[in-house]
């Protein structure tokens, strides 16, 4: 976002009135648009109150634009030219659509991040820089002349890297694919999108974890779906409580997280694991199984992945790159019937014809690298280093007053707050304070619960941060 | 697509027959399962029908698969195991979500392409290898240290992108624009994608160039779209159809391809831009100006750009670099008020998390590199050459059989055919005598029209493609 030059002669308020302008002009703002608040502009663009009146003011004064009271600040409508001139309804357009706008808590959120304060960042979940692969890819990109055709590619992704995740997935998940049932996506987040727009419809039930990251997806709602939570236990979800849903619900599709579940950690247990694909494989119901953190195992490895047990093509299996390796590739991919992967395949090229071939190129070869074991070796000590920073910070700063278990994997803590909090003003409360994290009603948690990323921050800030949070906390419980 | 090894000592029937066993066990070929016909097995897997049918035979015998006569062959329903297994119906759950299939002319036209039969193929509009600046790409690669960070970008792009892109339009296309009302995309379709189904709502009527792109995605018909055509003459649409069209239905949206529009080849004229964006400004009505051509002008650069006529925030520009340098690259734009950009952006965070840092990363490098503006000489006089070549064997081989003009700019020629064919027609024999290219019907033209386009092929083949043709034409004639 722009800011205004300190070091020019120029006075900001100037800049900023200049600035605005420009926008006006190149049809950025076109007439009727708002402005924001003086005080949000300016906390904004880092500058006092008093900047941000003065530069209303002169464009005021230039008649660009005007206060109404009680609608704030507009741009105006220009009587000037021949013809008369209607800018498009812009605000409606942009609430057609399906899509609904994120959670507005994970909007404010981003908000907090993007104003330039600095804040210890919890909320993210993912890796930060130096945990990422970065110099064998720096190497790839350096060492391996770049060959490949710059066509159009195979609508279900690179050869070679569809070819190098068969022995992956063999290899890591004992998971039996050949390529042509692979379909290779923009991360699990597009694998995600693709079933739920493609193999579902608006009004179909679908089950998943509660808590589960799926309720932080708008996604789901966009499409229509109608969500219903089961009940976990410290083996995961059971078989009791599908049946229960679907002869209640007639559930559609069953969406499961069983390694270091997001937000719990919890892993779903090998018994139950062959439990609940066989009610599933019963009721003819199909399985997501979501699996992006099972090369995280910080102890032992996680047990079979419910697809390596599936002979039947009930499971529809997904994984990424993005929690072991960066998420800035978005790469991710899919294991399932064949039928399926040519039917997302088919609508993926709808949307939007398909990935780049430099992911896809790095992607293969970081797969096949000698450097990619090593790099997981050290991801999963640098994991458990800081895990167990956080957790002895949190025993240190906040004994009593949150509670959590030492997940086995993944990214996250699940911190269970004791005592009465809202959500929404602990979030307030902890960017007052230097602080963002994840409130618990953003995967459908009950109050009082915060999900606390260990892996995006550098390991000296995690002990700061704790600190930042139980002043939060404190100042939160006061009120 | 995988194809039976002919240096192996095993016979290709056993080859064929475990692959397939293999796919069952895998759950890649779920009970119930339908296998392709002897036929057409042995067509795509190029070995003869009684190899495939002894195949077949072998896992009839093993109990894996079974024939019923009038419903193929089917994957059995194993008996095996203690509970009850049912497999989804996947069948069933492909045919849900909004998603139509592609055309079935361009899903023929894949397919064929994918066959592994050596076809001549003028049906893609795109750039040969030998056209994309791959050297460039590769230099940026090697030369360039990656530093960026890995972690999940801006939601609008990469900054340093749109920073480049700022310059770029500003110097290329007159347009002017702040990074902040830019949003980097994963191709123009994507562009396409996310203005359907952000800011139109089903039942929206949109008009569009007749024929047109357009017709040929269904991505408007999955949106619910109602698409109307606007008549064409040689300078564009003329706002008596806009206007027309807009008392009828209403129209929500207008798209334009105003620069060799694809498949005429019109451009549109300086005065009629003019006159257009007057008169949807005075109707309030949006338009999607797509413009992935422009910099492939062969005589004179078209006239300025739509978006550059706009200062009232009514045009929502999109472009590529799919057309100018790669479409592997996967790399597009938008330009755009900055309610619609936001909107759009917070959406394909729900369907992607955004795009990879690598495209993005080249994108930027290549923009600036000093290589760009050489690169950009050289694939206009290469293009040209293609043209003129194709024209030429045109008038030598179907003199009075096919009409053209010659586009000033594109990738294609449109052809009229002067008798009567029908477009599947025309496209089988095509097939047959070893050459694809695109129906007219395909966007939505009326019959006896095709698409040739000259960009994609190595310049020695066009000569050749064209005799094919003429076999083709000549034979379909004759039906
Ligand atoms: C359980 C789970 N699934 C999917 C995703 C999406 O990840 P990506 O699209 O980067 O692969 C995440 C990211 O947080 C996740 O936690
Ligand atoms: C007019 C037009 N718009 C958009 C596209 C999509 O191109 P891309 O998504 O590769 O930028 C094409 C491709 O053929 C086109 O011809």
């Amino acid at each position: 976002m722009w800011k205004p030059d300190r070091t020019s002669n120029r006075p900001l308020y100037q800049q900023i009135a200049s600035y605005i302008e420009q926008r006006i002009s190149f049809g950025e703002m076109p007439p009727g648009s708002s402005l924001p608040s003086e005080r949000k502009l300016a906390q904004q663009l880092g500058v006092n109150r008093s900047t941000v009146m003065q530069a209303y003011e002169n464009l005021r004064a230039a008649g660009m634009i005007e206060s109404l009271t009680g609608s704030g600040t507009r741009v105006c409508r220009g009587e000037s030219g021949v013809a008369p001139k209607q800018t498009p309804n812009w605000n409606r357009y942009v609430e057609s659509g399906t899509f609904l706008p994120n959670l507005p808590l994970l909007r404010r959120i981003r908000e907090a991040l993007q104003s330039g304060v600095p804040l210890v960042n919890f909320a993210g979940g993912e890796l930060a820089p130096e945990l990422a692969p970065s110099d064998a890819i720096a190497d790839i990109m350096r060492e391996h002349p770049f060959r490949e055709t710059l066509s159009y590619g195979d609508p279900q992704g690179f050869v070679p890297l569809r070819v190098a995740l068969t022995s992956f997935l063999l290899e890591q998940r004992h998971i039996q694919a050949t390529d042509e049932s692979i379909l290779v996506t923009s991360g699990s987040q597009q694998s995600l999108y693709l079933i739920t727009q493609c193999l579902l419809n608006p009004g179909d039930a679908v089950a998943i974890e509660q808590p589960s990251y799926g309720y932080s997806l708008q996604m789901f709602q966009s499409a229509g779906i109608r969500l219903f939570g089961l009940p976990v236990d410290e083996d995961g979800v059971h078989p009791d409580g599908i049946r229960a849903l679907h002869k209640q619900h007639r559930i559609r599709m069953v969406f499961l997280n069983p390694n270091y579940q997001n937000p719990t950690g919890t892993v779903m247990g090998a018994e139950r694991r062959i439990e609940v694909l066989a009610c599933c494989e019963e009721l003819g119901i199909p399985i997501v199984e979501d699996d992006p953190f099972s090369l995280t195992a910080m102890e032992d490895a996680p047990p079979p992945s419910l697809k390596s047990l599936d002979r039947n093509g009930t499971v529809l299996y997904i994984g990424s790159l993005s929690k072991v390796a960066a998420s800035g590739l978005r790469i991710g991919w899919m294991v399932a019937p064949h039928t399926v992967i040519r039917r997302l395949a088919d609508a993926r090229q709808q949307m939007d014809f398909g990935l780049s071939i430099f992911p896809q190129w790095i992607a293969s070869r970081l797969l096949e690298s000698s450097s990619f074991a090593p790099h997981l070796a050290r991801l999963r000590a640098a994991l458990r280093t800081r895990r167990d920073s956080m957790a002895a910070a949190l025993h240190r700063k906040l004994p009593g007053e949150i509670s959590f278990e030492l997940p086995r994997g993944g990214l996250n803590l699940w911190c269970r707050i004791n005592g009465d909090v809202n959500d929404s003003s602990l979030l307030e409360s902890g960017i007052k304070n230097g602080v963002v994290f994840m409130p618990g009603s953003v995967f459908g948690a009950e109050a009082g619960f915060i999900r606390l990323s260990y892996a995006r921050l550098p390991l000296e800030e995690i002990e700061m941060g704790i600190d930042k949070l139980a002043q939060a906390l404190c100042r939160t419980s006061a009120t």
